[in-house]
Protein backbone atom coordinates (compact mmCIF):
# COMPACT_ATOMS: atom_id res chain seq x y z
CA UNK A 1 0.00 0.00 0.00
CA UNK A 2 1.59 3.71 -1.10
CA UNK A 3 1.87 5.95 2.11
CA UNK A 4 -0.50 8.13 2.02
CA UNK A 5 1.04 11.68 1.32
CA UNK A 6 -0.10 15.26 1.83
CA UNK A 7 -0.25 17.15 -0.83
CA UNK A 8 3.29 19.50 -1.82
CA UNK A 9 0.89 22.72 -2.41
CA UNK A 10 -0.06 22.37 1.17
CA UNK A 11 2.72 21.57 2.51
CA UNK A 12 4.15 24.65 0.59
CA UNK A 13 1.37 26.93 1.93
CA UNK A 14 1.19 25.16 5.57
CA UNK A 15 3.55 24.27 8.79
CA UNK A 16 2.88 20.22 9.42
CA UNK A 17 1.87 20.01 13.28
CA UNK A 18 0.82 16.88 13.47
CA UNK A 19 -2.14 13.76 13.31
CA UNK A 20 -5.08 13.64 15.05
CA UNK A 21 -7.04 10.25 14.33
CA UNK A 22 -8.22 10.47 11.09
CA UNK A 23 -6.64 13.66 9.62
CA UNK A 24 -3.38 15.48 9.00
CA UNK A 25 -3.52 18.81 10.97
CA UNK A 26 -1.54 21.80 9.35
CA UNK A 27 -1.11 25.41 10.33
CA UNK A 28 -1.45 28.07 7.45
CA UNK A 29 1.78 29.97 7.93
CA UNK A 30 -0.11 33.13 7.57
CA UNK A 31 -0.47 33.92 11.15
CA UNK A 32 -3.15 37.06 10.88
CA UNK A 33 -5.68 34.66 11.49
CA UNK A 34 -5.37 31.35 13.13
CA UNK A 35 -5.78 29.05 9.83
CA UNK A 36 -6.05 24.96 10.40
CA UNK A 37 -6.36 22.43 7.65
CA UNK A 38 -7.55 19.14 8.11
CA UNK A 39 -6.57 16.45 5.44
CA UNK A 40 -8.05 13.01 6.14
CA UNK A 41 -6.64 10.12 4.60
CA UNK A 42 -8.68 9.26 1.45
CA UNK A 43 -9.02 9.89 -1.83
CA UNK A 44 -12.82 11.47 -2.35
CA UNK A 45 -12.23 15.12 -3.56
CA UNK A 46 -14.97 16.73 -2.17
CA UNK A 47 -16.56 16.39 1.69
CA UNK A 48 -20.26 15.40 0.46
CA UNK A 49 -18.79 12.72 -1.37
CA UNK A 50 -17.66 10.82 2.10
CA UNK A 51 -19.45 7.69 3.24
CA UNK A 52 -21.52 9.25 6.37
CA UNK A 53 -19.37 7.46 8.69
CA UNK A 54 -15.92 8.89 7.72
CA UNK A 55 -17.74 12.14 7.07
CA UNK A 56 -19.09 12.40 10.91
CA UNK A 57 -15.25 11.38 11.59
CA UNK A 58 -13.80 14.10 10.06
CA UNK A 59 -16.59 16.67 10.51
CA UNK A 60 -15.74 15.71 14.33
CA UNK A 61 -12.31 16.16 14.17
CA UNK A 62 -12.63 19.71 12.62
CA UNK A 63 -15.43 20.66 15.23
CA UNK A 64 -12.04 19.58 18.23
CA UNK A 65 -10.19 22.13 16.25
CA UNK A 66 -12.81 24.38 16.03
CA UNK A 67 -13.43 24.12 19.53
CA UNK A 68 -9.76 25.29 20.34
CA UNK A 69 -9.51 27.93 18.10
CA UNK A 70 -12.72 29.70 20.23
CA UNK A 71 -11.40 28.52 23.48
CA UNK A 72 -8.02 28.50 23.70
CA UNK A 73 -6.92 31.35 20.89
CA UNK A 74 -9.54 33.14 21.74
CA UNK A 75 -11.39 33.89 18.75
CA UNK A 76 -15.34 34.39 18.58
CA UNK A 77 -16.19 32.75 14.90
CA UNK A 78 -14.97 30.13 12.94
CA UNK A 79 -15.41 29.56 9.37
CA UNK A 80 -15.48 26.39 8.04
CA UNK A 81 -15.10 25.26 4.43
CA UNK A 82 -14.08 22.27 1.80
CA UNK A 83 -13.03 23.63 -1.66
CA UNK A 84 -10.69 22.36 -3.57
CA UNK A 85 -10.93 23.63 -6.73
CA UNK A 86 -6.91 24.44 -6.83
CA UNK A 87 -5.62 21.22 -4.50
CA UNK A 88 -8.02 18.80 -5.22
CA UNK A 89 -6.86 16.27 -2.32
CA UNK A 90 -10.07 17.17 0.21
CA UNK A 91 -8.72 19.25 3.04
CA UNK A 92 -11.26 21.16 5.30
CA UNK A 93 -10.47 24.51 6.61
CA UNK A 94 -11.29 25.49 10.37
CA UNK A 95 -10.43 29.16 10.34
CA UNK A 96 -10.56 31.22 13.55
CA UNK A 97 -12.07 34.90 12.91
CA UNK A 98 -12.81 38.04 15.00
CA UNK A 99 -14.26 41.55 13.79
CA UNK A 100 -11.75 43.84 12.90
CA UNK A 101 -9.14 40.45 12.36
CA UNK A 102 -7.20 41.43 8.98
CA UNK A 103 -9.68 40.31 6.36
CA UNK A 104 -12.75 40.48 8.63
CA UNK A 105 -15.56 40.71 6.90
CA UNK A 106 -15.10 38.36 3.48
CA UNK A 107 -13.93 35.02 4.24
CA UNK A 108 -10.03 34.38 3.82
CA UNK A 109 -10.03 32.17 0.54
CA UNK A 110 -9.03 34.86 -1.98
CA UNK A 111 -9.47 38.03 0.41
CA UNK A 112 -6.75 37.72 2.92
CA UNK A 113 -3.55 39.38 1.79
CA UNK A 114 0.03 38.15 3.28
CA UNK A 115 0.44 38.75 6.95
CA UNK A 116 2.90 37.78 9.39
CA UNK A 117 5.19 34.62 10.16
CA UNK A 118 4.59 32.32 13.38
CA UNK A 119 7.78 32.36 15.58
CA UNK A 120 9.27 29.50 15.82
CA UNK A 121 8.69 29.55 19.80
CA UNK A 122 4.56 30.12 18.53
CA UNK A 123 4.60 27.52 16.88
CA UNK A 124 5.59 25.36 19.33
CA UNK A 125 3.77 27.01 21.96
CA UNK A 126 0.51 26.28 19.74
CA UNK A 127 1.63 22.70 19.01
CA UNK A 128 2.08 21.65 22.62
CA UNK A 129 -1.86 23.69 23.62
CA UNK A 130 -2.64 21.14 20.41
CA UNK A 131 -0.65 18.01 22.22
CA UNK A 132 -2.77 18.99 25.51
CA UNK A 133 -6.14 19.99 23.78
CA UNK A 134 -7.18 18.09 20.89
CA UNK A 135 -5.08 14.59 21.34
CA UNK A 136 -2.21 15.75 18.49
CA UNK A 137 0.18 13.26 17.84
CA UNK A 138 3.26 14.52 16.70
CA UNK A 139 4.86 13.90 13.69
CA UNK A 140 7.59 11.37 13.45
CA UNK B 1 -42.83 29.38 20.64
CA UNK B 2 -41.63 31.90 17.89
CA UNK B 3 -41.98 30.60 14.55
CA UNK B 4 -38.26 30.17 13.07
CA UNK B 5 -37.72 32.75 10.42
CA UNK B 6 -34.97 32.68 7.96
CA UNK B 7 -32.98 35.73 8.09
CA UNK B 8 -33.73 38.66 5.76
CA UNK B 9 -30.79 38.78 4.00
CA UNK B 10 -30.60 35.43 3.20
CA UNK B 11 -34.11 35.86 1.39
CA UNK B 12 -33.21 39.37 -0.63
CA UNK B 13 -30.00 37.12 -2.03
CA UNK B 14 -32.07 33.91 -2.48
CA UNK B 15 -34.92 32.33 -3.92
CA UNK B 16 -36.62 29.87 -1.38
CA UNK B 17 -37.49 26.34 -2.85
CA UNK B 18 -38.76 24.54 0.05
CA UNK B 19 -37.94 22.60 3.09
CA UNK B 20 -36.34 19.75 3.36
CA UNK B 21 -36.18 17.49 6.90
CA UNK B 22 -34.32 19.81 9.24
CA UNK B 23 -33.16 22.88 7.09
CA UNK B 24 -34.81 25.07 4.77
CA UNK B 25 -33.18 25.14 1.05
CA UNK B 26 -32.84 28.11 -0.90
CA UNK B 27 -31.09 29.33 -4.01
CA UNK B 28 -28.88 31.47 -4.84
CA UNK B 29 -30.71 34.44 -7.50
CA UNK B 30 -27.22 34.69 -9.23
CA UNK B 31 -27.57 31.60 -11.64
CA UNK B 32 -23.85 31.67 -13.31
CA UNK B 33 -23.25 29.01 -10.67
CA UNK B 34 -25.74 26.44 -8.92
CA UNK B 35 -25.73 27.56 -5.56
CA UNK B 36 -27.58 26.23 -3.12
CA UNK B 37 -27.96 27.36 0.69
CA UNK B 38 -28.95 25.48 3.79
CA UNK B 39 -30.68 26.97 6.45
CA UNK B 40 -31.07 24.49 9.72
CA UNK B 41 -33.28 25.48 12.33
CA UNK B 42 -31.43 26.19 15.09
CA UNK B 43 -29.63 29.10 17.44
CA UNK B 44 -25.90 28.00 16.63
CA UNK B 45 -24.41 30.62 14.74
CA UNK B 46 -20.87 28.16 13.78
CA UNK B 47 -21.73 24.64 12.31
CA UNK B 48 -18.77 22.92 14.09
CA UNK B 49 -20.68 24.50 17.25
CA UNK B 50 -23.80 22.08 16.77
CA UNK B 51 -24.62 18.91 18.95
CA UNK B 52 -22.95 16.28 16.59
CA UNK B 53 -26.29 14.32 15.71
CA UNK B 54 -27.56 17.92 14.75
CA UNK B 55 -24.78 17.91 12.98
CA UNK B 56 -24.67 14.93 10.89
CA UNK B 57 -28.10 15.16 10.25
CA UNK B 58 -27.35 18.78 8.74
CA UNK B 59 -24.55 17.27 6.83
CA UNK B 60 -26.67 14.56 5.22
CA UNK B 61 -28.83 16.92 4.14
CA UNK B 62 -26.13 18.97 2.66
CA UNK B 63 -24.79 15.45 1.46
CA UNK B 64 -28.13 14.63 -0.43
CA UNK B 65 -28.27 18.59 -2.31
CA UNK B 66 -24.76 17.86 -3.72
CA UNK B 67 -25.36 14.54 -4.92
CA UNK B 68 -28.06 16.56 -7.12
CA UNK B 69 -26.11 19.03 -8.35
CA UNK B 70 -23.82 16.44 -9.46
CA UNK B 71 -26.05 13.76 -10.80
CA UNK B 72 -28.85 16.25 -11.98
CA UNK B 73 -27.21 19.35 -12.97
CA UNK B 74 -24.29 17.78 -14.00
CA UNK B 75 -21.86 19.67 -12.11
CA UNK B 76 -18.08 17.91 -11.11
CA UNK B 77 -17.36 18.91 -8.58
CA UNK B 78 -18.97 20.91 -5.22
CA UNK B 79 -17.73 23.56 -2.82
CA UNK B 80 -19.17 23.52 0.66
CA UNK B 81 -18.93 26.50 3.34
CA UNK B 82 -20.33 27.44 6.60
CA UNK B 83 -19.01 31.31 6.73
CA UNK B 84 -21.70 33.80 8.14
CA UNK B 85 -19.23 36.84 8.85
CA UNK B 86 -22.07 39.01 7.65
CA UNK B 87 -25.29 37.15 7.62
CA UNK B 88 -25.27 35.86 11.69
CA UNK B 89 -27.34 32.91 11.27
CA UNK B 90 -26.04 28.99 10.40
CA UNK B 91 -26.17 28.48 6.96
CA UNK B 92 -24.61 25.85 4.75
CA UNK B 93 -23.44 26.64 1.01
CA UNK B 94 -23.12 23.90 -1.40
CA UNK B 95 -22.03 24.91 -4.70
CA UNK B 96 -22.01 23.39 -8.18
CA UNK B 97 -18.51 23.87 -9.65
CA UNK B 98 -17.18 23.40 -13.02
CA UNK B 99 -13.23 24.12 -14.21
CA UNK B 100 -14.61 27.43 -17.23
CA UNK B 101 -17.63 28.44 -15.12
CA UNK B 102 -17.85 32.48 -14.56
CA UNK B 103 -15.37 32.45 -11.78
CA UNK B 104 -13.27 29.31 -11.32
CA UNK B 105 -11.05 28.79 -10.03
CA UNK B 106 -12.15 31.33 -6.94
CA UNK B 107 -14.58 30.73 -4.54
CA UNK B 108 -17.51 32.19 -5.00
CA UNK B 109 -17.87 34.41 -1.99
CA UNK B 110 -16.55 37.46 -2.42
CA UNK B 111 -15.37 36.41 -6.29
CA UNK B 112 -18.56 36.00 -7.93
CA UNK B 113 -19.54 38.85 -10.14
CA UNK B 114 -23.83 39.29 -10.59
CA UNK B 115 -24.79 36.56 -13.00
CA UNK B 116 -27.72 36.02 -15.18
CA UNK B 117 -31.09 35.08 -13.18
CA UNK B 118 -33.07 31.77 -13.32
CA UNK B 119 -36.50 32.64 -14.92
CA UNK B 120 -39.61 31.16 -13.96
CA UNK B 121 -39.64 28.54 -16.13
CA UNK B 122 -36.14 26.99 -15.09
CA UNK B 123 -36.87 27.63 -11.34
CA UNK B 124 -40.17 25.77 -11.83
CA UNK B 125 -37.85 23.06 -13.50
CA UNK B 126 -35.21 23.08 -10.48
CA UNK B 127 -37.92 22.81 -7.55
CA UNK B 128 -39.56 20.36 -9.51
CA UNK B 129 -36.30 17.89 -9.77
CA UNK B 130 -35.83 18.52 -6.27
CA UNK B 131 -39.15 17.27 -5.25
CA UNK B 132 -38.30 14.15 -7.23
CA UNK B 133 -34.76 13.81 -5.97
CA UNK B 134 -34.39 15.50 -2.98
CA UNK B 135 -37.94 14.88 -0.92
CA UNK B 136 -38.18 18.88 -1.06
CA UNK B 137 -41.48 19.78 0.50
CA UNK B 138 -42.78 22.94 -1.19
CA UNK B 139 -43.51 26.13 0.69
CA UNK B 140 -46.95 26.33 2.12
Amino acid sequence: MTRFQVHSQLHNDCHGVGKLALCHLLLHKNAAVPWFILVPETDAHDLLDLPVKLRTAAMNEAAVVADFVKRILHCPKTNFAAIGNVVPQLHLHVVGRKPGDPCWSAPVWGHLTDGSAYSDARLKEITSLLVQHCALNLLE
